[in-house]
């Protein structure tokens, strides 16, 4: 049983490119006492693997050169060494970007075992994004019913599901995104009330058409000339949702910005950095709540479906670019298992 | 009787030099119904002031050209036109600089009770500074036992409390000031662990030395390159109390520095802004608790003290240049009341 794997060979500086990465073809050994054989359906791509891959400025120890490419995924196990999983369970976790994976069970981040709904959803609005976007607003976020939530990369995996969440919560949503099309998909598919497209001119001018009050909420994925418009505009006792800086391409050397220290004073407000991973004793419980309004057909999403193993080397760098709409997943095909 | 009052004649950029105020004198007129006369005593001199002149990026109104300086005072009511108060009640509040205070008891901030402190502490440690000191470690740093709390503008009337407080809820406490003079103050006069002179060359990594296992809550009274050097080491879940900008010598035009938003993400922590003036309501039960630790001797303090009215328009300037050993004051003469 041979399994395709996709290895980091070299380490950019920014965004992994796709040269960054070969595919490499290898058995599949033995299974050792304790450990599950999982055949990966679908691998996610996510904005933070930027940072996965990076030496410095980060949470987690770097992928290693001519290691397999951290990533979630979703698949069954078709074969179980260990007491409490058995072929057949569907589960996520870091499997990384291949075919089949052998891991120890705390690779697991947990069954799947919403059985009416898509398996994918498992990478994005049922897991990762989801919860990120539940727990990073309610927690984070604090929002309070008619307060107004701006969301950047709004129609995003994260994004979207925040506005979408937020409007449940009974606020007011502004979404900013990139491009016209984005935009369109904010107001009609994600019910935003209100969505800017920060690649036109007058980006400060727009928020604050937007947000006539103010920002009180403020879920920032991107930090750079995004943030720079908002932080002006926050209300008395906003709260700023620091999940990710997609939009910094490089932190080496490490970029300038005007200073938000003032801005945080004034108005007395709050800037607070959230990672999903620190939350994984309420993820169960953020999912059973997210699936609930997926099937009310409350919380839409978006998926950007690559196919194939090959699609792997690139996929990060064109999420870079924002050829996605939606979360990005790579689907492999149903080989021999 | 005839009153001096310090005016405000022009507004500067930057702090305010003497020359933006001019002495003047003009009589006390007759007491309107429901207002009462203060005679000041110690008028207050703040960093904060050159916020309340500036005309942006404040959270109040700007004084007015041709005003009274705004200031907190402390003084003795001489007359009452208002059932609520009486002569010879001493008080502390929005008195101005200047010798009389006709003013709406709303200007009051409270009565001062201790009558065995001298009264010039109502306008330091047992006024805005101690109070900004307690509340906002308390209610915004949140520091356990055990953790690192590192101060900045340490000797400083706000700073020099923040390091004691911390000392005595029992944490690890270091210090950043101006000079050695300043330094020496910190470790022997208000008990810093450690103390460090952000004049000398290596500052991040005299920081580094001071706080081995990361900074767990900065209570940050400058912003700028203090502040640059204490972000890269932060602790993960670090919390910052941003109370003051004073190393910005101007918000016009804004000035940048290093991003901070990934390092709040990658250590999931948060900066969050503090002004006192929105805790009225924990005034008092912040100063009984400040005046316990004063008569215990666990709570020192160190005041600066000007003679006459004559030394209020540089008053604040010198705050700016490092003139200052602890709280600056200006106390008046006793007048013919």
């Amino acid at each position: 049983m041979n399994n395709r794997r996709v290895i980091l060979v070299s380490r950019p500086t920014g965004v992994a490119q796709a040269e960054n990465f070969a595919i490499e073809a290898a058995p599949v050994e033995p299974l050792a006492d304790g450990a599950v054989l999982v055949r990966n359906e679908v691998l996610s791509v996510e904005p933070a693997m930027r940072g996965w891959i990076a030496d410095k400025g980060n949470y987690s120890a770097p992928v290693a050169i001519g290691s397999v490419m951290r990533a979630l995924a979703v698949g069954a196990i078709v074969e179980s060494r260990h007491p409490d999983w058995r072929a057949g369970d569907v589960v996520t976790g870091w499997f990384g970007w291949q075919e089949w994976a052998a891991v120890e069970p705390t690779a697991i981040l947990r069954r799947v075992t919403e059985a009416d709904l898509p398996r994918s959803l498992a990478l994005g609005v049922l897991g990762i994004n989801g919860v990120t976007a539940l727990l990073g607003l309610t927690e984070i976020g604090a929002p309070k019913p008619g307060e107004t939530v701006l969301v950047s990369t709004a129609a995003g995996a994260v994004g979207s599901a925040v506005g979408q969440i937020a409007k449940i919560l009974g606020c007011r949503t502004v979404g900013i995104a990139g491009g016209p099309a984005k935009v369109a998909q904010c107001l009609e598919k994600f019910g935003y009330d209100a969505a800017i497209d920060y690649r036109a001119a007058g980006l400060g001018e727009a928020i604050e058409a937007a947000c006539p009050r103010g920002v009180d909420v403020y879920f920032d994925n991107t930090s750079g000339a995004i943030s720079d418009a908002v932080y002006p505009r926050l209300a008395t006792g906003a709260r700023v949702v620091i999940c990710g800086t997609a939009s910094i391409g490089s932190w080496d050397p490490w970029p300038s910005g005007p200073r938000i220290e003032r801005h945080l004073l004034v108005k007395r407000a709050r800037a607070q950095g959230f990672i999903v991973f620190d939350w994984r004793d309420r993820w169960d419980e953020a999912v059973a709540r997210l699936a609930d309004w997926v099937r009310a057909g409350r919380l839409s999403y978006q998926e950007d479906i690559l196919d194939g193993i090959e699609a792997c080397p690139d996929a990060l760098a064109g999420l870079y670019r924002g050829d996605n709409f939606g979360k990005r997943l790579i689907r492999l095909a149903a080989g021999e298992p």
